[in-house]
C-alpha cells in the first residue's frame, strides 16, 4: 500500500452474533487517513444464496472472491486504485464454520492482488440464506475518475480482453455443477465464471491517460453496459458484431449460443467504453505497453440514447438483455 | 454540508433485482471529495429480521432508523461527524413495497438530522428473512479521533444522558407488541427503544475538546461498554451504581430489574467515557454550554483489566453481560 493510504486502525470488536472463526475481522469501524488529493469511491454489493450463486456452481471460496470482486471491476471502472474494504455475511445454520471461512480466505485471496485490507465487517445469523453484502472503499486522483457519460459523436468504442466465458461457463455449471470433471476447454469458461479478473490495472492505464474517455464495466453483459455508455452520454453507440472479441473457448458453439453468451451474458469484468477517434492510436500504445489486449469495435454517433449492432450489413437495435432477435 | 465535505456523484444505477420504489438510492457506486484534513471513519452493521429486530416490536419506519443510528452511534464514539450511508437490503417477498419504502423513510428522517447523503446501495431479493446492512462513514478532524484505549488511573468515568429505557421499551415491546396502547410512562420507554438518537453532538462537544479521552457508545449496556474501555486501555475501572443516571421512567420497576435494565440493557446509544480528573470541570462546562448532560459515574484504577461496581460499601465484579449477582 502507498503511504498516502494510510490505515490508522480497526476499532475493538463489539460482542456480536459471530462465528468464532471470524472474529478478527469482526470488527464494527475503522479509520483510515483522507487525502486532498484523492476522491473517494463507495461501492457496494449485496448476493444472496439461490438469487446470485448457489452451492451447486459455486464452492465456498468463490463466492467470496466474487462477491469482492464485483465491487472491485466497479471501482476499476472509474479508473480507481481499490484501497480498503468492509464485508457483511448473514450466515444460516446450514453452513459450516469452515465454509464461512474460505468465503473469507476467497476475498483475501483476491485482496492480496490489489493490495488491498479488510478494515470492518460484521457477522451475524440468519435462518435460511446466506446473504453477503460488501463494500469497497477506493480512490482516483482529483478529476480523472471515469464515467459511463463522457461519450462523444466521433468517438470509438473499446472494450478490453475478451468476452463470453464467464456465461457460458455459468451454463456448464447449473448443467453439471462445479463438482463436475470438465474438459480442458470447459474449464476454461467455468474458471471465467468462478475467477473473473477485475480490470484494475486498464483501469489505471486509461484514468492516468488524462483523456477524455467513457467507461464503464462489464457485469451484465456488452449489450446492458453498451447501452448503459449511450443513455448516459446522450449518443447513439453502433457494435459491429465482426470486431467484438468474443473468448476463444466459445468456439464448441453455435454463432447464436456465442451472441447469447459474448453480448448478453455479464460477469466478464472487463472494461468497456469510448474514446475520441484521435486519440485511439495514444492509447492502444499505452495498452500494448502495459500487457493489455483492447479491441475496436464500434463507433459513437449522434442520435437518439441507444445501442445499436451491426451484423452483416444491417445495423439493427441492440436490446439491454432477454432473447434477441438479431439471429432470426 | 459544510463545503469540505462535497459529494461528487452517484454513478448511474445497474441492472438490478431493485424494487421500483427505491430504484433512486439503488446505485452501486459513488464518489466523494478526499481531504488531507481529516481521517475517514467506516462503520457497518447488519441487521437480520428475526435475530436483531421483529416486526412485532419494530415498525419498518423504525428499522431504518435503528439501522442506521446503530452506525452512527459509533462515529459518535470516535468523535467524528457522520457524513454518507449506504443501504444494502436483501428482501423477501413477505415484505410488501410500502414497508421497505417505509424503512427507507426512516433512514432518510435520522440522516437529515446530521444532513447525511445516502450515496448508494443494493436492493436485492431473498428468500426468507429481511436483512438490512447499513455502511455510515464519517470524518474526524486529523489526529482528533477517539478510541476505548485511552483511559489512564486517576481518570473519572463519565456517561451522557440516562440509560436502561431502551432496554425496558424493548421489554414492553416483545409482550405487547408495538401496536399496543402504552401509558405515557411506558410509551416514552418504547420511543426511547424505537428512537435512540445517537450523540454525534456530544462526541463532537469531546473530539473539539482536544483532551485526552477514552470514549465508546452504549450499544450493549453499561457492563459492556465498560469492560470494553477497561480491557482496550489496560486499566480497572470501578463505577459507582448510586451515580448511574438510571432514566427516570424506569421508577415502575423493582431496583434489580433498574439494574437490569440500566446495566446490561444495550442501545442506548448514550457516550461513556473516561477523563483526566482535572479536566472533568472544563469538560462539563463544555457539556453545559451545549445543553448536554453528562454524569461521573466512577474512577479508573491501576489494575487488571476489568470492570467493578460499588454497591454500597461493596465493590464487586462487573461482568460483561448475563444474569448478574450483585442483587443477593
Amino acid at each position: 500500500m502507498e503511504d498516502e493510504f494510510q490505515f490508522i486502525k480497526n476499532i475493538t470488536p463489539k460482542q456480536t452474533n459471530q462465528s468464532s472463526l471470524v472474529k478478527g475481522i469482526g470488527d464494527d469501524a475503522a479509520l483510515f487517513r483522507g487525502s486532498s488529493d484523492y476522491e473517494e469511491i463507495v461501492c457496494v454489493d449485496t448476493m444472496v444464496e439461490d438469487v446470485h450463486f448457489n452451492r451447486k456452481t459455486m464452492p465456498p471460496w468463490n463466492i467470496g472472491y466474487k462477491a469482492l470482486a464485483a465491487n472491485v471491476s466497479d471501482v476499476a471502472a472509474m479508473g480507481g486504485i481499490p484501497t480498503y474494504y468492509v464485508v457483511s455475511i448473514a450466515i444460516p445454520p446450514t453452513w459450516k464454520d469452515e465454509e464461512v471461512y474460505e468465503i473469507y480466505q476467497g476475498m483475501t485471496a483476491l485482496a492480496s492482488t490489489y493490495k488491498m485490507d479488510v478494515i470492518g465487517g460484521d457477522t451475524v445469523s440468519t435462518s435460511d440464506r446466506l446473504v453477503i453484502s460488501v463494500t469497497v472503499l477506493g480512490r482516483v486522483e482529483k478529476g480523472r475518475h471515469l464515467l459511463r457519460e463522457n461519450a462523444k459523436p466521433g468517438d470509438i468504442a473499446f472494450v478490453t480482453g475478451d468476452v463470453g466465458a464467464s456465461a457460458a461457463g455459468l451454463e456448464l455449471l447449473l448443467q453439471f455443477g462445479h463438482t463436475h470433471l470438465f474438459t480442458e476447454n470447459e474449464q476454461k469458461l467455468v474458471d471465467a465464471h468462478q475467477r473473473p479478473l477485475p480490470q484494475v490495472k486498464a483501469g489505471r492505464v486509461l484514468a492516468e491517460s488524462g483523456l477524455r474517455l467513457s467507461l464503464n464495466d462489464i457485469s451484465d453483459g456488452i449489450a446492458s453496459e453498451v447501452n448503459e455508455i449511450a443513455e448516459a452520454s446522450h449518443v447513439k453507440i453502433v457494435i459491429d458484431r465482426e470486431k467484438i472479441p468474443f473468448a476463444s473457448q466459445l468456439h464448441i458453439y453455435s454463432q447464436k449460443q456465442i451472441d447469447t453468451y459474448g453480448l448478453f451474458g455479464g460477469e466478464d469484468f472487463q472494461l468497456i467504453g469510448t474514446v475520441a477517434k484521435s486519440d485511439w492510436p495514444q492509447l492502444t500504445q499505452k495498452f500494448g505497453q502495459a500487457g493489455i489486449t483492447v479491441s475496436r469495435i464500434g463507433e459513437v454517433y449522434d442520435g437518439e440514447s441507444k445501442a445499436y449492432i451491426k451484423v452483416a450489413d444491417n445495423i439493427i437495435p441492440l436490446e439491454k438483455s432477454g432473447y434477441n432477435h438479431f439471429n432470426r
